[in-house]
Formats: C-alpha cells, sequence, structure tokens
C-alpha cells in the first residue's frame, strides 16, 4: 500500500504499562514465548481459515514509535524516560512462527507463535490478534459460503457494509482466499489483484426515462461485459422482457452474446428458474443469472436445494461481517519464560476448564494418510519435538487419554512456519491466487464428515505425550 | 490523520461502469439527487445515533485518482480516455447535507442527501456507506451499552477483535460518541482525544513468581494509577487478599489509595458483591470494581438488576463489532434528476412496500415541545419548505393518512445541515467531547418509551402535505 497509516500506536494501552513495568523491574530483557490460538469455531463448524498472515507482517516490520508517538506517551506522566528511549530507538528482535494463510485451523492450536523479550512480545498484542481474527473470521465465512454454493461463483459484495475501510479491504482480501471468485471491490484488484466485477445499480435503470432505455444505453456501451439488472421494476413482466428485446436488438447484431442478468430482490428461487425458462427459449441458454440480495450460505444452499437456476451469487453484509457471528475469538497467552536460558512452561488455570491453556514453547504438526491423502488429526508437540513418520505413531485424547490411535503410514508436516527471525521478516509474499489454491487444495484434504455445516465431526487436535507431561504436572502442582 | 491511504479507489466497481457510462450517454452535467437512509433500527431498537460525518467529510476533501489509479482503469478497456481524463482532473462539485454526528436518526429519514452530477454523485456511494453505517452502527449500539449501565461508567476494549484497524479506530470514535468514557486502544487518544485507559494483562500477572509479586511491582511503579487484575488464579481466595495486602503494604504508606480491581471472568455479580464486602471492611470503600468479559447491554442490566457493585464496565468485541446485530443497513438511491432546471422526483417502487423510497430534494425538521423540551416527531418536507413554528402544525401518519395530530407550542429544528457547497467542505469539525455532550443532550429529549430495549414506541416520522402528495401521485401514476 503506498500511504500506511502508522499503527504502531494501535495497541491497548496496558500493553504499554505493562511494558513500562517490565523494564522497570529489569525483566525487558527476559525472553517470553506466547501463543496466538483461539477456542470456538465460529457457527460451530468444523475448522477455521488461517488468514492474515501477510498484514500481520506488514504491522510487525513497520513498528516504529514516532516523535509526536513518544511526546504524547510522555505527556501522560506515566512512563519513564528510559522507557521511552527504548521506544524511540525501537528495534523489533522476536522470532514469529505463524501457520500459513489458508491453512484450515481448529480449536486450541498455536497459530501463531512470538519469542521475544517480554516488553516486545507483549506489545505486539493487540495488532497481532486484530489481523488474524479479523482476516480468519471472513475467510472462514468465506470458505463456508462458497461451499453452499457447490461450484457455483460467489462474489464478494460488501463493502458498503463494512466495519471501516479496512474492513472492506482485507475483509475482500480474505473472502476471496477462503474461494470467492472476486469482489466488487475496486481497491481490491489494484492491491491484490482480486477480479473485480459490476455492472450498474437500480439508479442507473432509474436515470433513464425507462428500464429499456436504460438497457440499450448499457448494451451499447459494454456489449463485452453485459450484465443487466432485471429486478428494479418487475423481474418477470418488465426486467426479462426488456432485456432479452435489447440483447436482440443491440447485442445480436453487433455479434456479441449477452453475459448475465442479475436479481437483486424478490424470491430468487422462483424468479430464477422462470428466468432461465425465458432465456433458454429466447436462446440465451449461455447467458447467466447472477443473484444477490441479503444471501449467505443458508440460504444459497436452500435456494439451491429448490432447484433455483443460479449460476453466480453476489454475498455482501453477511460476507463482510460475517454477519451470523462476527467475532473470531482468538487470544494471546503467555505459554513460557526464559530463566536462565532453560524455557519455564506457564500455564494460566481456570475455573473455567476450557481457558485453562497449553504451556510450553511448541510445535504443531499436521498428520496425513498417505493412502488417502486426507489429514487424520493435528498434534501440538514441544518445539523442537520431531514426529518421526516413518514409524507408526500413537496419538491419545488429551482428557480422555485411554481414548487411543495408532497412525500408520502417514505424513507429518509442520504447519508453523518462521516468519521473523530476530526481527527480521522471512516472510515470502505470496501471490494472492496462490493461496487460494492452496486453501482450496488444503480444505480438500478434510474429510466431508469435518466440513458439514450441522454437527461436523470433530477433528482430532492433540498433544504429544512429552508435552502432556509437563501440562499435567503444571495442573498438579499448586 | 498523518498518512491516510488514498481511498478514492475504495468504490464498487459498478459505480465506475456506471459514471463511465453517463459519460458517454452525455449525462455527466445532469444534476442527480441522492438520499441515504436506513429502514431498520439494529436490534429493534427505539432509535439509532447518527455518526461518521467528520470522515466522510475527510473522505469527499480527498477525492483523487492517482496516475497509477488511471492506469489501472485503462488496462481494464471498458473506459472511454475522455471519461478517464474526467476522473485524472477529478474535480468535487457536489452539494452534501446531513444530521449532525451525535443526533438520534429514524428509518426512512434522510440523513446524508446529495445534490451534484449524476457521475460524481452515484461514485460516493460506497464510501459514503461504509462511513455512515459503520459508525452510526458502533455509536447506536455503545449508546444502548451506556444506557444499561445506568451513569457507571464504559470504556470500549475490543480492538483486538474489531473488523481491521479502521474498525477499531473508528469504532472507539463512534463508541465514545456514543457514550463510552474512554477505550483502551492507545492511538484513539493520540487521534481524536479520546481518554485512554489499561493497567495490565493476565500475563503481567504470570511473569512474575507470585501474584502477591506482580502486584506489589505494579503498585510500585503506578501507585497513581492502580487497578489490579485479581481473576488470574482465584478471586476470592487468592486475588483480593493479595490486592488488599499490596494496597496496604505498597500504597497506603507512600499516602496513596487504590483506584480500583478489575475481574474479568466468572460470575462477577456474585464475586463483585463479595469483593466489595471486603475492600469495605478492609477499609478501602473507595477502591472500585471494575467488570470485563463478554459484556453488553443484556448482560450489564442483569448483573446490575441482582444488585451487582460494579462501578465501571470494560466492553470488547460486543461493542466493537455491534455483535448481535453487526450489520447497519443504510442504502443510497436516487430520488430525484433535473431536467431543464426542473427537479424531477423518482420514485422506486417495490412489491415490499417497505423498500419504496420517498421520492424528491427534501429537507428533514424534528419538531420539540416548548413545554418538556422533548422531540414530538420528525417531519420529513420537501428541501425548501418551511415549517412555521409560531402556529399549530398538523402532522399525519403517511400511510394511515386518518391518523392527524395537531402540534401546537413547538420549536422546529432542521436537522440537515450543509457540509459541503458546490464541492468545497464548509463542515467545522468539533471536539469529539462536545459531539459526545451534544449527542447525550439530544438522547435526552426522547421520551424513555423511545428509549426502552423491548418494544420500544415508535417515534413518529411524518411526511409533509405536498411530499406526501408527490409522492403518493407517483405512486398511483404508473
Amino acid at each position: 500500500m503506498e500511504n500506511h497509516l502508522n499503527l504502531t500506536m494501535l495497541a491497548d494501552f496496558y500493553e504499554l504499562t505493562m511494558s513500562n513495568g517490565y523494564f522497570k523491574q529489569g525483566k525487558q530483557n527476559e525472553i517470553g514465548y506466547f501463543d496466538m490460538f483461539f477456542r470456538k469455531i465460529p457457527e460451530d463448524g468444523g475448522f477455521s481459515v488461517m488468514c492474515g498472515v501477510e498484514q500481520l507482517c506488514e504491522y510487525m516490520k513497520n513498528i516504529r514509535f514516532t516523535d509526536s508517538d513518544i511526546e504524547f506517551l510522555r505527556s501522560k506522566n506515566m512512563f519513564a524516560e528510559e522507557f521511552l528511549d527504548y521506544l524511540k530507538n525501537f528495534e523489533f528482535c522476536c522470532d514469529v512462527w505463524a501457520v500459513p494463510e489458508g491453512t484450515p485451523i481448529f480449536p486450541h492450536e498455536p497459530i501463531v507463535v512470538v519469542k521475544g523479550p517480554l516488553i516486545q512480545a507483549q506489545f505486539l498484542e493487540t495488532m497481532l490478534l486484530l489481523t488474524v481474527n479479523h482476516q480468519s473470521l471472513i475467510a472462514t465465512k468465506a470458505s463456508r459460503i462458497v461451499r453452499a454454493a457447490d461450484g457455483r461463483k460467489v462474489f464478494e459484495f460488501g463493502s458498503r457494509r463494512a466495519q471501516g475501510a479496512y474492513g472492506a479491504i482485507y475483509g475482500a482480501r480474505a473472502a476471496y482466499i477462503g474461494g470467492c471468485d472476486g469482489t466488487a471491490c475496486t481497491i481490491c484488484e489494484k492491491m491484490f489483484g482480486i477480479p473485480a466485477v459490476g455492472t450498474m445499480a437500480h439508479s442507473w435503470i432509474q436515470a433513464f426515462d425507462s428500464e429499456y432505455e436504460a438497457f440499450k444505453a448499457y448494451a451499447k456501451n459494454y456489449p463485452d461485459n453485459c450484465v443487466l439488472l432485471i429486478d428494479t421494476y418487475n423481474v418477470l413482466k418488465s426486467g426479462i422482457v426488456n432485456a432479452v428485446k435489447v440483447f436482440k436488438e443491440v447485442l445480436l447484431p453487433m455479434g456479441k452474446r449477452p453475459k448475465g442478468v442479475r436479481i437483486d430482490s424478490g424470491d430468487i428461487t422462483y424468479l430464477s428458474k422462470k428466468v432461465r425458462e425465458i432465456l433458454d427459449k429466447e436462446g440465451f441458454s449461455d447467458c447467466q443469472i447472477m443473484a444477490s440480495n441479503s444471501l449467505d450460505e443458508y440460504i444459497i444452499r436452500d435456494t439451491l436445494m429448490q432447484g433455483a437456476k443460479i449460476d453466480s451469487f453476489g454475498v455482501g453484509e453477511r460476507l463482510i461481517t460475517s454477519k451470523s457471528e462476527p467475532v473470531f475469538g482468538g487470544v494471546y497467552k503467555l505459554v513460557a519464560l526464559e530463566k536462565d536460558g532453560k524455557i519455564l512452561p506457564k500455564i494460566k488455570k481456570s475455573e473455567n476448564v476450557a481457558k485453562i491453556t497449553t504451556p510450553g514453547f511448541k510445535m504443531l504438526y499436521r498428520l496425513f494418510s498417505n493412502e488417502t491423502g486426507k489429514a487424520i488429526a493435528d498434534v501440538i508437540t514441544l518445539h523442537d519435538e520431531q514426529i518421526d513418520d516413518t514409524k507408526d505413531y500413537v496419538i491419545f485424547d488429551p482428557e480422555y487419554t485411554w481414548k487411543k490411535k495408532i497412525i500408520s503410514d502417514f505424513k507429518a508436516q509442520k504447519l508453523l512456519v518462521k516468519i521473523f527471525e530476530n526481527g527480521k521478516c522471512i516472510y515470502q509474499p505470496k501471490p494472492l491466487c496462490e493461496i487460494r489454491d492452496y486453501c482450496k487444495q488444503q480444505t480438500d484434504t478434510l474429510w466431508d464428515e469435518v466440513k458439514r455445516f450441522e454437527n461436523p465431526h470433530k477433528y482430532y487436535v492433540d498433544l504429544s505425550k512429552p508435552l502432556w507431561e509437563i501440562k499435567n504436572k503444571l495442573l498438579e502442582e499448586n
């Protein structure tokens, strides 16, 4: 992006009070380990989609406190001058690992791991969570909608209802990674190469003396991209009639074919069937039907089950805000501290068992069956632990440990990839379409049972034996 | 803001295809009138809060197509060179009116009105809607939460779960206008002067050998701002015990008083009562109790009804995303065209009566009772129509026209204020705290019946007789 707003100060104020406190306690060089993980898949789905890593890297590359930032902080009369000096000369030196964008992810897995001076690793929290939470939310929602559309195209149409400009821009990015085919948002094609589509609003029709005149003007101007919006007055009595007339009068003589019609209101199931009949009868069986208007995965699935004749969907507010569940609840927790060169795992206990953290500096593996190519289970291990996939491997349920499964003939893949080393970005940005392809391919490694919307099968996320033992010991301890 | 991302290209692609089309049809100088309005108050509340006007002005002031924008558009092979020239030399010349930020607003009212060349007025649609929709959504939600807190302080804590960085920043701005007392987000104090607050996360506690050590370190470093987070291990057995100990050992000898304790998990109603008892017994009746953890207006109301002893609330994801209804459905519709110097009202009909637009170039009035100071009704009129408040005025229901009411002894206030004149911004930015005060004061002009959460009284929004006649004539016509 050309003109980045400096987002360094987009941090919860307590990151700064804590950092200053660590500094004054002489803890500024103490090394801490933090995990980002989430506890619940939106809408009780079977998996989420990791997204936002590239923007997280951009953020971490650009942390810098300007003079006016320092001045502002000084005016609060809470921060030590040495701390402000430290911020002024801030040199990021953390190591960071993240699960690649487009990867299916599951609750309780470390999806971002940060190792570095407490004071720095702590400071990242707000923007790290914001970035990954937002984009993973939208990519997950998009994946659901695209799967409901069952091979038909899905376009993201939600900018006008997005929560702020970045909600629109990075939401469209995440939606594309999650499987959308394009967006209505022009800047997203310029920035990311996401195909931007769109033809006309109702106001175009209203700006002419008649629907027929409006269609004719459009067809003449855009003979190669003629998608007409046919619901301004009445789809069957007026819209499709005028569209067919204009296709014949304007496009055919130019040797052009119509690209489509769009229905944005009414009973799109019924209307699409009737419109399909008319188009076919009139010799336009190649003319596609696009539907929009408050769609989501549930409405799309229903309308297709009822035999709607729709070739593509424009999905707006319910995608760009993930309306049915607009929060991705990723959290960022301290999991270990280095003392005298040794890593001390840290646990946060809770009355609420689901809120107990998994301690330690960790790695995440996904085990794939060599026979089917399908993902069998994820295993969280100690960071340096190796899973030897030339031998059988036993996984077990971390709660009901007698539930065991022997995995044979599998491939173990590390899912956490280093993106920053000693503060330097080593992440290689990829073309968005590659990330999108990777997402599709990785989603295909999940069994259908994990992908269904209602009561999906719970994918295994287990702890390795060494990690389980550490966690258990800490739980028993105090 | 120092480094604006140029958001000119954050426009639905169809704005560009339409604009190019208008251009090629010779309609580029035809004057159009557009209204922004919304159809439904989030969560079936009694009113919404207008917000986002200042950022809308910023956007309109900064519309400019860079060379690379033009190059990008040219590469689409859809746009006339003369049109690209027009964009390159774009000179905004619209007149724009908006309801001031912080004003209670109601469905079907024009809250933004744009008059200008079709090609320009159309182009604004995406960013105009995005900006006002987003901030009005959050201001409305904040107003609900603040009213539930019934005089207690409410702080916005949601950045980490916001939908993108602008969602966090402008969400915090809108939340403040809606009545919040501050934010956790540091950059918002620097940018807007919204008080940023925060002390410690659980990680601070974990980073020390014990909770007691962690509290002690904090109290020593921040004796004037000592709010301790007491739920890391166990609120009653450990957190409050250590807090009291540290208050006595560290703060009192320094002549300082504790500011508060924060509870972020568990049954905050029960815990707050117990903690209050202990604090009072130990001589810290001035120490405040703050609660956070997935709060919203419903939980706050419930917990207060059950006698919770909470002095302030930190509200995160459910505020910053307006989780229970994350979309504000404002729309932008063509309502009139100028032909030969005459304004021709335009209507969009629909099978769905609620989707029929109100045609014409309009003004919005609010009528206040001189006796009570309360708002009686809003009246939508023709733009130049005057409501003479020295005489009685008859309002009537636009649907059931026999429902009439004579208004006497009232003051009529125009709610649409001109913010752009011939493309020049004439809006005077106000300090945020002034907008917040204005919002509170305007909200106070609404009857309690309009403000309640369940089945609020429907505030009157009527059409003036001349406007009603125009609408009715157009409805009868075709």
